[in-house]
């Protein structure tokens, strides 16, 4: 009997150009269609820093350029991300799944999620989204449209956008519904657009929901067995890079926030997928952190890291 | 009893900015759910010329002033506009629901719709899309960026690309599921991305599905009852803007071919939407052309122009 599994892809392993996306998308689609293959039902979410800066930044550059009539708000660069990438799923799937002779539909929901306009996080800017630039041309940029820039992983500087925490997934029954009929879906792409109630009216905000919080959250609301969350490495470490590097197969959710708190992990890379991990932990999910290489696998225990109660 | 209604939806009538879109979209949804109030399940297409030409313009515009790294192809802009104007139909939909007390979920299914490679229409690219230009700057476009511009209802010049029938919506059977359930879904946007199938592959073309064909092909495919398309005016005109004109109740599918051969509709505006209730009518459906205002009554017989077996 299969199970119910949340994957998280992140937006960073999709490449900088269309071009490249579509080519890793393709290579994404066939450890993805062996897990259904292996009789689970799956759905996927993803990441989108990368593609939501480059499309914020070329309506930015199109405007200026006086090409087009109006700026486009974040939320609205979000949703078109969440069309741009969950198409190359999408397709790519449907084509690895036809080529294997199996018969399941896929599709990609356009996804609001709600979070609370009273996040401490929009006071403080943290998401790192788009390009990376030298730190002259970082000033620069700040200096001409008022963006927050900083310093992101030693791989130079990115403009940066609050990151709240995500309350409720708005279409979450339509997609516990698909899942649960065994369709393969594509949802919370870039963690989903960022809404906030206003007196009862859904109204998208500039903000970027971290995709293995949104992941977490969809996974604990449609009920899955497992949260997947890919990443570049086979397993979590601790001491990361040093002489002491431990690769661990798992961590209880105490292990976890020991880890947390002592700094082990990098803000805005392991971190909030580890957090990310202990929030479905805690609701009584199995969360694990795996490569896309070795997802199925992972599933069978035999790789990645388990974060478990 | 409701009825299974397909409403399409002019990309023209979104306005030009994200801004003026979400205004216009919220007025939109007032009607659209005063359908789903009287019982009915809704499904909505709509356009994207103006909008996928947008994306496109920014996009070229940000690879010429090297802000990105490379073009973005034309399939790809087309998913974006469905997510960006998905986005803005479920928002306000779903607003209008709430402030109305209806528990419905709505959603965006991202959409690709298949074409034949072969169709004619690659040979002679004949679909508006984007901004309208004075005949100069259409000339320098043409000049500078290779693109085919042409004369568009006496309202500037604008690029045009071909425009294939659709064959099959990919996601036909992800999006008739959620409408039999009652859920209020918006797909085949912008005509749906057009795919072709080679050796049973699915591959992104540059081309758009004109919204009214694909509407009538999806309306065919998830058996509804009623295919809607909506625009400006309430009925269906014969001698338009002549002494004789003569607005027209209904029209026999003989007649409205006859109307078609006569050269009665402007290409590109009535005539494909005539073409597509010719063809929703020829496989049982009710069809109907009606302005978006009166569309409630256009269900009931009371307005539009029902073209009929």
């Amino acid at each position: 009997m299969g199970k119910k599994i949340v994957i998280a892809l992140g937006g960073n392993a999709l490449g900088d150009t269309a071009y490249e996306q579509l080519e890793l998308v393709e290579k994404t689609a066939k450890p993805i269609v062996d897990l259904i293959e292996e009789g689970n039902q799956v759905v996927i979410a993803h990441g989108n820093g990368p593609q939501v800066g480059m499309i914020n930044l070329s309506m930015s550059t199109a405007y200026e350029h006086k090409a087009i009539k109006s700026d486009m708000p974040f939320p609205e660069c979000g949703a078109m991300s969440q069309g741009y990438i969950g198409y190359h799923l999408q397709n790519s799937i449907h084509n690895e799944l036809e080529k294997r002779g199996i018969k399941k539909n896929v599709a990609t929901i356009v996804t609001q999620v709600l979070v609370d306009e009273n996040d401490e996080a929009f006071k403080k800017p943290t998401k790192p989204i788009g390009a990376f630039y030298d730190k002259d041309t970082a000033d620069k940029i700040s200096k001409e449209k008022g963006y927050t820039m900083i310093e992101d992983s030693g791989r130079g500087y990115r403009q940066v956008v609050p990151s709240p925490k995500p309350v409720d997934v708005i279409e979450k029954d339509i997609v516990k519904e698909l899942v649960d009929k065994g369709e393969v879906i594509i949802t919370v792409g870039g963690g989903g657009i960022p809404v906030v109630n206003k007196n009862g009216k859904l109204v998208g905000v500039p903000a970027v929901i971290d995709k293995d919080f949104a992941s977490a959250k969809l996974a604990e609301l449609i009920k899955a067995d497992t949260l997947i969350i890919l990443t570049a490495v086979d397993r979590v470490a601790i001491n990361f890079g040093k002489p002491n590097q431990e690769n661990l197969e798992e961590m209880s959710i105490e292990e976890a926030e020991k880890y947390c708190s002592e700094g082990q992990f990098a803000p805005g890379s392991m971190l909030p997928k580890v957090r990310a991990c202990i929030n479905f932990a805690n609701v009584g999910g199995e969360a694990i952190i795996a490569s896309l290489e070795n997802a199925s696998l992972a599933i069978k225990g035999k790789s990645g890291t388990k974060i478990h109660k």
